[in-house]
């Protein structure tokens, strides 16, 4: 899809406004935030840059797996094009971790029905023997089958969970089915399994393994784990129903223990409170299958944009604006990396957001705690329906595994929520790529977060006693 | 989807239909044939053998590439469940080809920015060297400009063309963009070119390529051949936009000279006379990287389950009805060798037909030449009106590959026309698997063709002297 340039007359005449309110006095300033929150929505409809940055993203990077020089020549390559973008400082931070490479991964039915399965390790997962495993499957159809089999039971075998994870619109299937990656190995190994499958956590129907994390319990040995696409799922289902099924399966993934990754921020001054700091965030680093595009090269792209049109602006907002986009957020690193290394910021940070969930549509956001009665809500929710957004009944308790860390130190946040139903069809996959992200949805984002980040920093409310007065 | 068991009562009505009529008198014996037509249409809707049978050879035998072990069992396996399904006579055959066997397949962006990229290697394609090729790209984004490069032009180059495939109802679309994969190797070893990539001749977006058979000529070197996933000719385009793009392939298939394909065939005897034969047919080999579900498992299940709920008659339809599985219709072999083996017989096959196009349902069928103002067609299209079928205005030319020698030996045909929307986003890919096949939609399918091959068999139509009169 093309589009064309953005309007000059609009442009212009968001200068004008600008000018108009630059000079007004103080005690209109208020006036003038949902006027020019307004403009920065409507300037972001048309917004070309952002989808740029991701085509770019994309295309000159593609997969940039945690850890690796993939992630570094993205996060360098992040830092020169927000320094070319207007920001007031731009600035790249390492932080160390191991770093997971996938290796070969093979694996298919040896009997009753010689054929391939298409897998793809799980992150994190040990090797198999060089050789390979070939042993028979134990198939569970539930996970709570799996966790209902006592010790021993899987002994010399390769569990296999095959539940399936519905298709909802703003994602919340994915966590009920998370401990089928993240645990099912430790509980498979527990029993005696010698290896683990699950079907991936996806709703789509492609022979595409779907790649994730696990979490190797201290109690359990480590197995080797993958993920089987959803029609291998399906397969091995109806042979199970036949009687045994012996296959074979080859991972040789490996781990580098002395890696680092990257965290890039750009930062726009507050023009009155400059040590109060909004900061909107997205994850820089991508599963290695794909490209990265819908996780999370749009939330990179919808965050940077947003504050690229704030960028702008004259005078700056009152309070600081911060864009960070972090790495290893698909490991875990990023989260608990930067509030190691930012922790002692938490006190200044006024509000903070993450764009993490695709490139679809917003359709509902979430208010901070004990803010949905102020006016800075009100003229958010003014500003966003034009968009098709509406305010959730309930708040925003948490906005993205990036800034969790940072919310546990008492950091309120704001939360977008975004169109996912087709989201799991495509998360990481190899089909991550830059065609499945719609130019108009992805400026529908950009707009929504430069109203919101601009509001947020022009808003003189403490969210933190908002947050806190709601508690009592 | 689970169905429930065929309906009793119906299945007991069935049989008085055919009581009643089995003693009528000959000269009403025309009569009785759309009662009959109707109600093996009506079981064919409530059919259950077609859909098992279909499970069966895509979960017990899966993947079966010509001329390989695979395919072998597909033909014993098949010939066993035709003899346990009432049919008068089974066989099956062997003819010599070579077998062509996928090997390794890997591609990458070596500069400007290093990523893999998904490709498979087009049938018949030969090897690159062991250490593969790198080289740099020449992409056209339109066939015709490949073949408007001059000679040597291509020189050291891997040529890439992305010309994209439209979606159509009648997968019309294909024919017209298959010269970029049959000749494009060959035109673009004219000039010059070491290597050749196309974009998938494929409709849909994933990260799958698309297999497909090439065709090399004898005055151009023979150069290595893959086709792209879609979403990677995207990516190329991209970077190509951008500069030169060098990439690394290898492809490692191999050709064993000696091996052999299978033909099964099945056979109701006729009752009047026997002499006179009624083909349907559709091909049991598939490619390797799918389980071959709707190219081309479902016509099997198609032409199978049509016969099989026909063989549940007595006395026979007049004319014999013989079902025939093709070895190698994907590698170009089927048809050639069943019409040497069989072209003798050929003057008393009264009319053919095959089922090579999915799963999704019949639309339209088109009549044999010179037939649509006969009693057999428009009793046939009043019998396939409720299904949502109607006659087409041009008359059936061809009905598929396998069949297609036999009708330039002078055999007519006649087409059922399917719904192809989306038969080219899963065809020749890894995707072609049994969850794509809609039960409700094949037994429309299996419905439509028993009634037609039922009807044709009972006809005392002589197609080929309409066919020659329609000429004059």
């Amino acid at each position: 899809m093309k589009r064309t340039g953005r309007d000059r007359l609009s442009a212009v005449g968001f200068i004008a406004l600008l000018l108009l309110f630059a000079h007004a006095p103080v005690a209109r300033a208020q006036d003038s935030d949902a006027p020019i929150a307004a403009h920065l929505r409507d300037a972001g409809l048309k917004d070309e840059w952002g989808y740029r940055f991701l085509e770019t993203l994309t295309t000159l990077i593609g997969p940039r797996l945690a850890a690796t020089p993939a992630e570094a020549r993205a996060a360098i390559w992040a830092e020169k094009t927000l320094k070319e973008a207007g920001f007031d400082a731009v600035h790249r931070e390492s932080f160390a971790m191991p770093a997971w490479l996938r290796g070969r991964e093979e694996a298919a039915v040896i009997a009753p029905a010689p054929q391939r399965l298409v897998v793809t390790a799980l992150g994190g997962s040990v090797a198999t023997p060089p050789q390979g495993i070939t042993a028979e499957i134990a198939l569970f159809r539930l996970y709570s089958n799996l966790l209902a089999a006592p010790p021993g039971s899987l002994a010399g075998k390769i569990a296999v969970v095959t539940q399936r994870m519905p298709r909802v619109m703003d994602g919340s299937s994915y966590g009920a089915a998370n401990p089928i990656r993240r645990r099912g190995p430790s509980e498979a190994a527990k029993r005696g399994a010698i290896a683990y499958l699950n079907r991936s956590l996806g709703t789509d129907n492609h022979r595409l393994a779907h790649a994730g994390a696990t979490n190797y319990e201290s109690d359990a040995p480590r197995i080797p784990a993958a993920a089987l696409s959803n029609p291998d799922a399906d397969q091995l289902e109806r042979l199970a129903a036949r009687g045994k099924v012996r296959i074979h399966l080859l991972l040789t993934p490996r781990t580098e223990e002395n890696a680092q990754s990257w965290t890039v921020s750009a930062e726009l001054k507050g023009s009155e409170r400059p040590d109060e700091t909004v900061l909107i965030g997205a994850h820089l680093d991508s599963w290695d299958l794909g490209t990265g595009a819908i996780d999370d090269g749009a939330g990179d792209a919808i965050v940077a944009g947003a504050a690229h049109l704030i960028a702008q602006l004259k005078p700056r907002p009152k309070r600081s604006l911060r864009v960070v986009l972090f790495g290893a957020e698909e490991m875990d690193y990023s989260g608990p990396a930067y509030a190691k290394a930012h922790g002692d910021e938490a006190p200044h940070i006024a509000l903070a957001a993450e764009s993490d969930f695709g490139a679809r549509k917003i359709y509902a956001f979430l208010a901070p705690p004990g803010s949905a009665k102020t006016a800075f809500i009100k003229t958010l929710a003014d500003t966003l329906t034009p968009l098709g957004i509406f305010l959730a009944r309930e708040p925003a308790l948490r906005s993205g595994d990036d800034i969790a860390p940072l919310a546990k130190l008492g950091v309120p946040v704001i939360a977008m929520r975004q169109n996912g139903l087709d989201y799991f069809d495509i998360h990481h996959t190899a089909d991550d790529t830059f065609d499945k992200v719609d130019p108009q949805e992805l400026d529908q984002n950009i707009a929504a977060w430069a109203a919101m980040a601009y509001l947020a920093a022009q808003s003189d409310l403490d969210f933190r006693r908002l947050a806190a007065d709601a508690q009592h």
